[in-house]
């Protein structure tokens, strides 16, 4: 009985935690939709100094938590500042503004007005952190910052599997804030699950940016289509990443491809979105043959018990299919990597095998003889983040590669799909179950999600935001009269 | 029996053809994904030829079922056919494609690939026409303009306000689509409520565009986000577009903003989704002193019959609230334009005043007295198309201006909302219930509604779409290496 009502307290406050978190953050986001660009960069490259400075603390911290190993959150960590930098010098930079200006043309019939047209912060934002990344997708991850660089104050839900680490990620992270001259409400941290459905329907949320499964996903953005004032809802949430193999690679280079493919999907334990789970393969391909090799035998340990139980029903689920055989691993009540094997035209009777993904150490090998039994099997798979072509130079698969695009967002030739550079041209998105929207959660284009434009309509000087100002005082890059500017105002037509 | 028997038959074969319809859109959507800027850009110019050449039937035709007169029918038609020679350029400039590339950098740690992202056709779209603008918002409209530009198949779903005029124009666009050599299921037209319905829901549709009533609007976004891959859905639904005119401006021009006022919420009958429904007036002004005298007395004639119930309705409901006046008009039972007026503490009092839209010509004036209390109104008036601001040149009115941003799309000075130029800097969207996401449905970035981002990685040239290719055959800007680059190769650091 105490326990019960020591629980509900618990939850009590950590529902009116979130509550009073969204209302700082509401109070606080037009001073944040207002400030300037260089302001926002400095509080960015703060939080990175403060991350980096206590790396020595929450790198073990991180592995105590997560089991994910030293040297792999070592370099998470390193791509987490990295990414806070990176989005310093995207604000900075400028062009994420989308500065369009059409000067008033009164020759027309009508004529039109003076019309300028930038993008604001969208306002208050709702984050949910992952388990699989504790720092490049948890309190200050790609999410978190792509929304304080767009000017909006986040609110972040921690993720369960690390909360004493997203704890301290957000104290260095608050002070670091803080001490830039940031309003203190800029980022705020809840726990807990209730408060975690409250907070998408929270009314001062405008916008939320989830990654996490497609179960979880799919509950959140049912929440958040079904308010009363509807919110965007960016979810990360399932993907197959696809990987074709060609007879004339497997002849050529198979036994590389077994221990490229080994590598990809045993990294991290095999906890990546990106993992490829879904691998074709020519029948009697040299790739299944050497994979055994390649594969570790080792249990390891994977994030948490819900995922470990579930990866453990998802390879019996799987084994219990028919046609599936075991190629490497597959123990009953194990967590150690599996590979399995299927012929293509069982995996197209059962079309639901091509659309079940398995988080943890486990990718499926689908035996194809003929282009049309790929081309068939690679529609049912649907959308997936990436999709990935082993070929050699003198193919010409053009057919096959306009089918990679159509189901996913990043189209790999020659490489492996978990790593996700973090750059200006990096998508990180795919039609759904991969996301919900048609945006990207990492690189330069990512801040999009958090902006919504306006038009000033005949504005004097005087009211303009300096992005729209005739001056040009940030000195970025416009489109003015149909044409690109520079930022020293020569146009793109000289 | 026979006349139920029939009505049901004609509901079946509705739906039937929605299916169809979908489904050769389906078939078709690769082969429009992976068309030639070049070739969209003519079908685009070859549509706007032959509704020019058809005015002269098209116009009388659409006067006929809308009753909105031929002078306004011919601009809207003029402006139609602009609109989609509009996006002939847009899509021949090829900024749209936003494309941005990263060449491998091999020197980081860990190594960065090859990444080029463009953004690609969407696949097929919905597109719901409104009854109040039979051109330019309905088959041809900006919708169905801007989803062909981005190479993705259209159905669309026929309002029931001008069904004649529907048909004919999509048999117009359907014969110049196909004579300029595009796949015959490029524009589809389905009629009917429950095809309507079912086309939102239909698997083979990958986004739905729609102008009209909230209730409308609600009800198919809904149906849009629940599907089993939900899609996304751009509602450009309800708006109050209020207006806020200072006392300095009202000494300084009351009169002549009554006139411009009065012109603005008559135009069209009212059924602008840009007319200004809420104008916040200083207590005693010389507007509303001057208002009645630009009022028609004419009943006019509203687009549908659902329009003037609802309409008669509206001003009833806003008769019977305490502190409403009639300055203009306001006959029991009439369509005909009016002026109702309320003390702004009754209208903070009762702030659903502030967020009802009537659909048709009327305007609700809001006598202020203090700046606090302009403020607290319109905060509660929530998003809305455009806010608009009448004061005087010596007036600095920064926080005024920064509280209309934050609740529209388009800020306007000492003009009036109802003209909506077509540009390349136009935004037409704003917070909820203006409409569902953060996208314009006017304008050169409406495009943007109707693509998704692809990136390849370490794609061969041999594989990159032409937009990607180092040569840069079509001759576009691009962003390379986080650079702006000219159509000619120069680098914007130069």
């Amino acid at each position: 009985m105490r326990r019960h009502k020591r629980k509900e307290e618990l939850l009590h406050s950590q529902v009116e935690h979130m509550r009073s978190s969204v209302e700082a953050a509401v109070d606080c986001s037009e001073r944040l939709a207002h400030s300037t660009l260089a302001e926002r960069a400095d509080w960015l490259r703060a939080v990175a100094e403060a991350l980096d400075a206590a790396d020595a603390e929450l790198v073990p911290l991180a592995d105590e938590e997560t089991g994910l190993g030293e040297a792999r959150l070592r370099g998470e960590l390193l791509r987490t500042t990295d990414q806070l930098r990176f989005f310093a010098d995207v604000v900075t930079e400028g062009s994420y503004l989308e500065v369009v200006i059409d000067n008033a043309n009164p020759h027309l019939v009508p004529p039109t007005p003076d019309l300028r047209r930038y993008l604001r912060a969208i306002g208050p934002v709702a984050v949910y952190a992952a388990s699989n990344f504790p720092f490049a997708f948890s309190v200050l991850g790609g999410d978190t910052a792509s929304a304080i660089a767009a000017g909006c104050p986040v609110v972040v839900k921690a993720h369960p599997g690390h909360p004493r680490l997203s704890r301290r990620t957000y104290e260095l992270a608050r002070d670091a804030l803080e001490s830039a001259g940031a309003p203190p409400a800029t980022l705020g941290l809840v726990e807990g699950f209730e408060a975690g459905v409250g907070l998408v329907q929270a009314s001062g949320i405008n916008a939320a940016a989830f990654t996490g499964s497609l179960a979880g996903g799919r509950a959140l953005h049912d929440l958040a289509v079904a308010r009363p004032a509807p919110i965007p809802f960016y979810g990360e949430l399932g993907s197959l990443n696809p990987v074709v193999v060609t007879a004339a690679a497997d002849q050529e280079r198979g036994e590389a491809l077994a221990q490229g493919l080994a590598q990809s999907f045993q990294l991290g334990h095999g906890q990546f979105c990106t993992k490829p789970g879904l691998v074709f393969v020519p029948t009697g391909s040299q790739l299944e043959k050497a994979i055994n090799g390649f594969v570790s035998g080792d249990e390891g340990r994977l994030l948490t018990a819900s995922i470990t139980h579930q990866f453990r029903n998802g390879i019996s689920a799987l084994k219990a299919q028919a046609g599936i055989e075991v190629v490497a691993g597959g123990t009953d009540d194990s967590s150690a990597p599996t590979v399995l094997a299927i012929d293509i035209h069982d995996a197209i009777n059962h079309p639901e095998l091509l659309r079940t993904e398995v988080f943890g150490p486990v990718t499926l090998l689908v035996r194809y003889g003929s282009d049309d039994d790929l081309a068939a099997a690679l529609d049912a798979v649907g959308g997936s983040l990436t999709a990935t072509l082993h070929c050699t130079e003198d193919e010409r698969l053009t057919g096959l590669v306009a089918r990679l695009e159509k189901i996913a967002g990043r189209v790999l030739f020659a490489g492996w799909p978990t790593g996700v550079a973090v750059t200006w041209a990096q998508h990180h998105g795919g039609p759904w179950p991969a996301t919900t929207s048609p945006f990207t959660s990492v690189g330069a284009t990512s801040i999009r999600r958090f902006l919504r434009p306006v038009v000033y309509q005949d504005a004097p000087q005087t009211y303009l935001p300096a992005a729209l100002l005739d001056a040009n005082p940030l000195g970025i890059w416009r489109r003015v009269n149909g044409v690109w500017s520079a930022p020293d105002g020569r146009s793109g037509r000289e």
